[in-house]
């Protein structure tokens, strides 16, 4: 089973390398990890996709609280919450493919980056499914490079994560 | 001065927790970092910005190309690499506002991603500079919270970072 866990940690050199060593010791692949910047600048949050079964996800859960510099740490169950993630694709491109290339982007509403007579790159962000499916469109035309951010979940409705210590306002 | 590296690694449990270890271990703060998977499902793709000066750099493409599931690293030069960042916005909305903040979603392009009679939440992927000018503009309303994915960059043009036993195409 796949867990989406949202971890806030503080901004500090060495945090992230304590939280993913817990994973690994407990021979846990972590399958897509994104950190970025919360607006209190002293605090990051890590979303991270992993997979196991239950019981090491809450062994997980209690490493973590037990780490000084993590602040709060929640698996989210299936359904509160959407994610998304970000993919860059570098689709090989010839004069013949390039008006397929510009159409799909279109029909996906994915925005075209870069180009030259070779290539188009394309920004696309949705969830997961949808990613998947934008890039089993592109394939047969020749993917030659893509950078996947990783998903970043946050709850539905206007319920927050973040306790009030992590919060600026 | 902040650097923009690429890091492809085999897709194992612990390889993360090695490379951001290297960094904390050099006294780097790893100020955002993503991990996706890439075409090639055995090999991930770790984007990271780090501040240090040219010198640590150096050292760390060097302790990283070391480590055996380390596959490439590729240190970006200025002008030569685009980058983007993908967050969501869950921002506090009244009946006074709410036409507001739709107006910002639709002058940015972001797209409404979940609301309540509370909140409006926002999906927004960009360059850095566009993601603060956004978020800049929603602040006065009232962010409840944000997650950011960290950037991702890829080359400009044709050229890609991937090498031959990276790639599937």
């Amino acid at each position: 089973m796949k867990y989406t866990m949202c971890v806030l940690v503080e901004n500090a050199a060495g945090v992230l390398s304590k939280v993913s060593g817990l994973f690994s010791r407990r021979g846990f692949n972590i399958e897509s990890l994104a950190v970025g910047v919360t607006e209190n600048p002293t605090v990051s949050r890590i979303t991270l996709i992993a997979d196991g079964d239950e019981y090491v996800v809450e062994q997980l859960e209690k490493q973590l609280n037990k780490l000084i510099p993590v602040i709060k740490v929640k698996t989210f169950e299936t359904g509160e919450f959407y994610s998304r993630e970000l993919i860059l694709a570098k689709v090989a491109c010839t004069a013949g493919n390039r008006e397929q290339i510009l159409k799909i982007a279109e029909n996906f509403r994915a925005s075209i980056i870069d180009g030259d007579s070779d290539t188009i790159s394309l920004e696309f962000s949705d969830t997961i499914d949808r990613v998947e499916s934008f890039l089993s469109v592109l394939r047969p035309l020749g993917i030659r490079e893509t950078v996947r951010t990783g998903l970043i979940a946050m709850e539905k409705g206007s319920g927050i994560t973040a306790p009030k210590k992590a919060q600026i306002y």
